[in-house]
């Protein structure tokens, strides 16, 4: 029994709906996550598109794949500019995926969030408007301005504040002719205006470290998204990038405000990008540690790693405890959901005595390749 | 780098190609088959679906699936009385998915047959048609006839028929009140008329061995075929149901040519069905055996499997050279490109002398519950 | 880096421990157990071999192995009339391995027990004797009477008895004619004088559903141990066959007092063996079970298995409630440390009301070839 | 069936020999490479370790993981100077791990090499000696010279070269200060004197670029090797560090010529360290290329890899043809045992052209950083 027969069940039913209930089962590849005090952690793709621009899936399987994976918000942002398959749909509208899939998501217990890319070239770019009331306004925009220009894009945008929507820019990199990032004159207007509130530090495969220090300095969103177009395919254990949002409720309203609120974290293959206030807590609640003495010179460490994250520790500075280190295993790897005993050797270990190890979580950045400092405690 | 990359960097390119000449890379996940004098073992999939009737993807998705599955030929399916989403579209052409997946089927090498789907009541149930000239003239019979009642079923295949085409059964279980497969009067009427010359022995994960026995009593076409309808998602190893067709030549011609003459394999999770003069070749021509005398009561056979069939093995009888077996070893697995090792022990192994064992071959069957059998033959 | 490489690295530690302090890691590979109220759930394994019997490693290698996999408690049971190796070895002693390997054992916190295999021809066949306190003068025995007529054992067992030990038969069909287990007369005379506490259910890779029926009728406790002799090689996710035992603390004590009292499960390859009281709290312990209903046709099981041993469940009834099933669903997994979303249907659904589906939990039986029944239970 | 449960059997097996003739079966996770015209190209280890050194497995077991990953030759090298477990051995030769793993190679076909450890502190650090005829006769240099301080090296390589052995330095690295390989001067005396004529490029999962240099500016054989002590876990796909050698015929007397004259590559994790001449053959015979013009702007490469090791390939040059490249896709990965479709679009094909590219072989190095240049020529 295999991953594509159980999504190929999902399809099923709509068939037989009328004939039978139904008795169905979705095996989740969901990124497992630690519960986080005072907030709900939420994992969130804002950035995908379907048929109806230039993605190639109907949109509930959007909705099918995001419970397979197990967030809890999507946005389908199809391209306001872009929409090579028009010619075969009937519908103009710009939310004709959002009201395809609202009533799957809505069963499934997934918040769909409304959205649509303004996409114009570089500079200024594309951005996504989330929490847009009217999308198709925009159509007229495109053709007031010129597009192949990007003039106006701060008016397009306003339009988009208007409506209380959530602005970012994403994958800053596109088509700048060196494939890289760079904050233009247009992007400081935009920013000066408060017409952009988040980045994408991650887009698909690709993580940026500048747009992570922008994010940091100009003190704007961390936005993490697939931008998938082709259906998506993960093997267990493998996660699309997303972006985790430390909500007070589970609810599209809760999510707006911590966005507003730059309560986030950039997720991708297994690394995190955020300020240290918020990433420190999953990596806390992540790790559970015993500690058990053998004698003087040798303690063992048992430690759990009760999330879907592996983190990636080297060793930093013992020395106040005499530690030393056989060199070649300063680093090393707490897998996900995993459970693994470290064997420590020191000089003199006193039987009562909390001991504390500096490390840094290599996997997670709390500034540009700057990697959270973790320090683990234990009392023998 | 993963396969959703893989596949998302394909959907992208389309998006660039006016910008940029590409170099793009596919890692197929191929079921690897070996040479077969005289002909071209093609690996087909005759029965699928995209959003123009109930699949979830865009026409051109399963055209990059079937480049990345490493298959010779596929058709898109639709039902001619079931496109739920046709509100959506403008076109009422039932081969309008033909249409839209054509040129990606050239540049890719993939032979692109025209089907559709006459979609009944059980009985009569399912009936691909392929090889279809105009799927269109369906929608009368639609029309025409009552479809609840599954009536003129008899006049609508001999309109295909009259186009050429070349028709099965599908699943033939389905919507049966029991869900097992039952040879109706409709289904005799309609094979005593030459209206069917196929049926699916195999339907996405589901065998059903009396549908191979009437195959072969009624010298009827062996199907084996997906029905995907949701994106199809495989992990690396992990193949589709499909039909192996032993073509004279690679073209829509042999494949057409090869389907009237019976010459067709199902194939499915490892597992291969079809008449011994078939699937006998594919056995001989996926195993390399070498031998080696250790002294005159041990020997050595290296068994290379260079196919990606895992083949289960059964010892069923040794006894003219005196071996014996240890017990609990008689069925052993030759997995897909694997090297092994068997020890063999006798009570006397004479130099120079031929042996040979013999296999029943459990995952490759001949008949309903009839396994190939295999004469592994090795010269000390 | 990889398994080899890190269990590698522990044995460097034993060369290098003179002269560096030591940060070295294990990843584990250990089996997932929910808590269950009022019992330490240990996994354990009561019968393997080293270089000191038959087997192929050194007797520290199996207290590594089991440190990797998270065992509690091992015991080395070496033949006692089968030490093929011993012109290689200085010491005589059966408790040789046992003595070698003590130290890494205490450090690591995994309990060993004293333990030796009496190894007779069938019948009486081979019997492990664990708490042993003097394993040499089984050697006496040997000599004594005619271990190939297996003349005796009452009186060698007995020994054991006098020792306190706990003894248990082992695998009961090996070298039978038929390869299948059989209760012979020796048995039931073994069984009258309470010379036998114990059988294997489980062995290695076999499982035998008639020894399991004989210790549910006769009151034996249930083993299942690996009998590993070759290096123990196992996959993430795969685990050795192993007893569970419900203690009541984490000790040779507590195991002793278990095992007396017959508080144990057999475990192999995902399914587990044994009495309905307790197994039962394993499955329920697993489960975490939100329920959420969608409309009055439809509601959303979300179960989470916080497990390491997937559940294959069978819905056998669910009529009180209406429910229906679509049929080729009735069955479905919930893998290990999964999540899974399930959609129901039933023709009417109340709010508030609570629902309960008998389920069959086919992997875990409470007799022979009689799985353990389990009720779902959720409030809409 | 797994693994473990396959070479569990295998031990069984030397305890039922008596009884019952025998058909056991090792399914191998053998590295597949490709034919070299005028060569066998072996699978070598020269270097591990038994529970007659420091090692933690009998020698048999060396043999059947040797079989199981199908190489062509091994030695057992146990250090004459550190014999941790000899208390518990009644034999004092260094050989006699040779002894008893030689009947098991001769009938698995595998070339069991006699040789030992010479183990010295650093500097000169541990050497390893191939077929030897006399090993014990170390065991009096040891007495002789003072090992703490490695007098007399010299003296010793000398013995070995007196028996006309092959000598190599183990991991140049090892207890260096830094961790760090440094050629001191008691190397380059024994280097002058020609005692040293290979070194352990690899061993483990260590590379050093600095000693491959070494390697080739001195003209010394570049080795490779596991130096195993515990037991060998390797999931399937997945190789011990390995030499490669490029023997005249698969024979002891083979390997031992070329290796005195540097035919060898060294093999770790899907890596190839040698020189040009040698590497070069095995990639091209590896790789299957088919070109195929689709219009004048693309051509599609079906490129095969038949080989188990995966070539991550860069493109450098392809502008004499007009090519350019998509930026992100520059880098490519062919797998193991792979087919892979590779599209790629210039300004201007023509029909009947062969093209060119360069591609540098990332994970083949011919010098230390320096990968191997690989031609990849099509004809449209």
């Amino acid at each position: 029994m295999n991953k594509f027969i159980r999504i190929r069940a999902l399809s099923i039913i709509l068939v037989l709906l009328t004939v039978l209930p139904v008795f169905a089962q979705v095996k989740k590849n969901s990124l497992k996550l630690p519960a986080i005090p005072g907030y709900e952690l939420l994992k969130c793709d804002f950035h995908m598109h379907t048929v109806f621009s230039d993605g190639m899936v109907w949109p509930t399987t959007r909705v099918l794949e995001a419970n397979q994976e197990g967030l809890d918000a999507i946005a389908l942002t199809e391209h306001i500019e872009y929409t090579p398959k028009s010619e075969d749909f009937t519908s103009k509208d710009h939310l004709r995926s959002y009201a395809i899939a609202e009533k799957s998501a809505k069963e499934l217990g997934i918040i769909l969030i409304k959205g649509t890319e303004i996409t114009r070239r570089m500079a200024p770019g594309h951005f996504n408007v989330l929490f847009v009331k009217d999308a198709n306004v925009f159509e007229t925009f495109v053709n007031k301005d010129d597009t192949r220009d990007g003039k106006n894009i701060a008016e397009t945008l306003a339009e988009a504040k208007k409506q209380g929507a959530f602005v970012f820019w994403n994958h800053p990199w596109f088509q700048h002719p060196e494939n890289r990032s760079e904050w233009q004159k247009i992007h400081e207007e935009l920013y000066q205006k408060g017409l952009i509130s988040g980045i994408e530090v991650v887009n698909g495969d690709r993580y940026d470290s500048l747009v992570f220090k922008w994010c940091l300095d100009k003190n704007l969103t961390v936005m993490s998204n697939s931008d998938i177009h082709a259906p998506m395919v993960l093997f267990p254990g493998q996660y699309r990038a997303m972006t985790l949002v430390l909500a007070k409720d589970r609810s599209e309203k809760g999510i707006q405000e911590a966005l507003v609120n730059h309560r986030t974290i950039a997720c991708m293959e297994g690394q995190l990008f955020g300020k240290e206030e918020w990433v420190k807590p999953v990596v806390e609640n992540s790790l559970i540690v015993k500690a058990r003495q053998i004698n003087d010179k040798t303690a063992i460490l048992e430690i759990e790693n009760i999330s879907g994250i592996p983190y990636k520790l080297e060793l930093t500075d013992a020395s106040g405890i005499k530690f030393r280190l056989n060199s070649p295993l300063n680093d090393f790897t707490l897998d996900a959901l995993s459970q693994n005993t470290i064997t420590i050797s020191s000089s003199n270990f006193v039987k009562g005595t909390e001991y504390s190890v500096k490390l840094n979580v290599l996997n997670v950045q709390v500034g540009a390749g700057k990697p959270l400092e973790y320090i683990l405690k234990f009392r023998l």
